[in-house]
């Protein structure tokens, strides 16, 4: 009898500000319909907005089923590709989102807890990608703007609604150079690279259950 | 009838590594004793090691029964004094402690919650720093070494045997210029800025219960 | 009558430390061979030691009578690709090169001016970088190590034996995804980039004489 | 017979942009009057101005005669006291200076070389202040604004004008607390510590006439 096929979810964010390109979307969008195994890959594209965004994901979850979910985005400033630790229950934004919506200070989902760690398996996720040649590190903070809001929508659904075998988690990653070219110093990762850092992401995250004691961690 | 007296607990951190001192604890010492309102500073020394860090924390509220405790602790490398806004339950150290621990992904207290919010008025406290002339930052990650730990068993106590009126969390503050010195590139704090910032905190947070509402977050 | 062809040399260095590649070296030689209107690229590997470096250098301008010299070195931690301004009179090794040798204020030539610009259109090429989507600045120091030392030493050749219409300088790169794998938090550029990157950075030489106004200065 | 006297002139910047301060001259007018062995420090203030700048200096220097010329500048983000190695022969503004000129790639002296080294004994100097715990580091490179400009000013007057004994430089300093408290993440330095490093300076200039060999080199 064969294995029952899984599906991975995907998703990327629009463009955010004054960008007409977002990384997270453009690497995403590449590999919907990307088989791995018994697995298929799902993108969805979500909107760079307060709410919205969790919206747009539980659609996509109540659709599709999946049993793995990664959320993307975009973490202009960064030079790696970086798999969360844990998603906080904070809304703090220090600019509008694509809606003009700026909340300070006030929780995600009122009432829920503080904090929740990711599922992925993030620690073999950064030794798989830097055994690929790609700069990886495991991040403490998703920040307080929408990335966080979405990973810990994400998180707090699997909390509540748990689902035999599935896991989630966020990734941050550079931007792209054409991007990083409108801001003098910024460092960036091509879409070549992050693509490829995508599909080791999913196939580490399929394939490893329970992470690995490896040393992610930092001072401070 | 006068007002009851008011215990402000500060804890700073032996050196560390191959460090002669530490500013965390050059800085609380200064203020121990101090009387703000009917308030009074209490200093003590905690030791960089995982357990033990937070053992002498509980012996210190143990004696003291403080309405306000500020642990301190360094971040080499940081440019600011950053009132932390999360304490996460994770040891991931990237290095020994004092003690030769090294826990990689164990939880500070196994079962507890993910994390703890401080319950400083880290907002309210960043604003008057900054009116003081003193750089200052909210900070969304206190890492994953024995300066959250610490601050995750504060909050962790604060939360399971909740006194009334009793507040805390943590702050991390940069080296000393004579640390600095030995570091090319790394940015510093003098111990006059540190306490002056210490007066500013401590000061804020005995007059502002309620923190005010103002941007501190981070995009990612 | 058909022009007359022009020969442009590019130079890349060996790997350096503990690396296996160097990245000026892997981005050089895909472009050997490379016909560009009238003129064809001619890739050579110099020593990443002191001396050795410029006696490559002369020994293919000797052999090549180029119009045109470019040498490219890798810049570790920088996160764009930078055409330098202006080499100095100094090596100043911060640690040993290939051969051990670890000069420390010493002239590259002794009684030799304190230092050439370069004479390739910078501004232009950054321009013209930035257009094609990739990150680029002017650098306004190319440091005191071999890159610096081969750098002063095309430029003082170039300007104590003049060639009609020949111009040369020096382009630091960012380091390749696999090596930054290994420095985490460091930033990188993918070989593709590099590669479009120096074919822009050729073709802007070769098509601009007199460099544009344009600002790519900093206030330190 | 008593030793002859010597004059040591410290220049300090008026207030750039919309600072309100400079720290270069907030420190440097602390000294004004100061006397070390044989030698007595006069403080001047320069404007924030191309070509102004210069013409200031050189009023100072004919009134003055000085033995020791030390130019002080502001680097906002640097964190580090770092005597410069090298004054270039460029204008090339990224921003007006305060009579609102924002030359671009021209020289400061036309005709003149292309760079001066500094004739101060800059590693010594860096290893007299990290030994009085003071965070100190050579910089490569003064930029290509007002400071790199009066930096120039005051070696081509050396170089062309040449006075027995007469040396000079130009040190960049971080911008004070009260200042990085208004830009997010900015290094700062304490008014203090300045003064103390400036004295330093001073008696390591006074007292090193052939600088030391020591490493103060950058790979880029």
């Amino acid at each position: 009898m064969a294995a029952k096929p899984i599906k991975v979810l995907l998703t990327g964010f629009e463009p955010f500000e004054q960008e007409t390109l977002n990384p997270s979307w453009d690497a995403v969008r590449e590999l919907d319909g990307w088989k791995v195994g018994r697995a298929t890959v799902h993108a969805r594209l979500v909107p760079c907005v307060f709410g919205d965004a969790i919206d747009a994901l539980m659609r996509a979850m109540d659709e599709l089923q999946p049993q793995l979910v990664l959320c993307i985005g975009q973490a202009g400033g960064r030079a790696e590709f970086t798999p969360e630790r844990i998603a906080i229950n904070i809304d703090d934004a220090r600019t509008a989102d694509n809606k003009g919506r700026e909340p300070i200070d006030v929780p995600v989902v009122p009432g829920a807890p503080a904090a929740y760690f990711s599922t992925l398996p993030i620690k073999a996720m950064v030794r798989e990608l830097r055994a690929a040649g790609i700069p990886a590190s495991v991040s403490n903070s998703a920040g307080t703007f929408v990335c966080n809001h979405i990973f810990y929508g994400l998180m707090h659904r699997i909390a509540t609604h748990p689902v035999p075998g599935l896991r989630g988690g966020f990734i941050h990653i550079p931007y792209l150079p054409q991007q990083a070219a409108r801001f003098p110093g910024a460092p960036s990762m091509s879409l070549e690279t992050l693509v490829k850092a995508l599909r080791v992401a999913v196939t580490t995250a399929l394939a490893v259950e329970h992470d690995i004691a490896e040393t992610g961690g930092r001072l401070h």
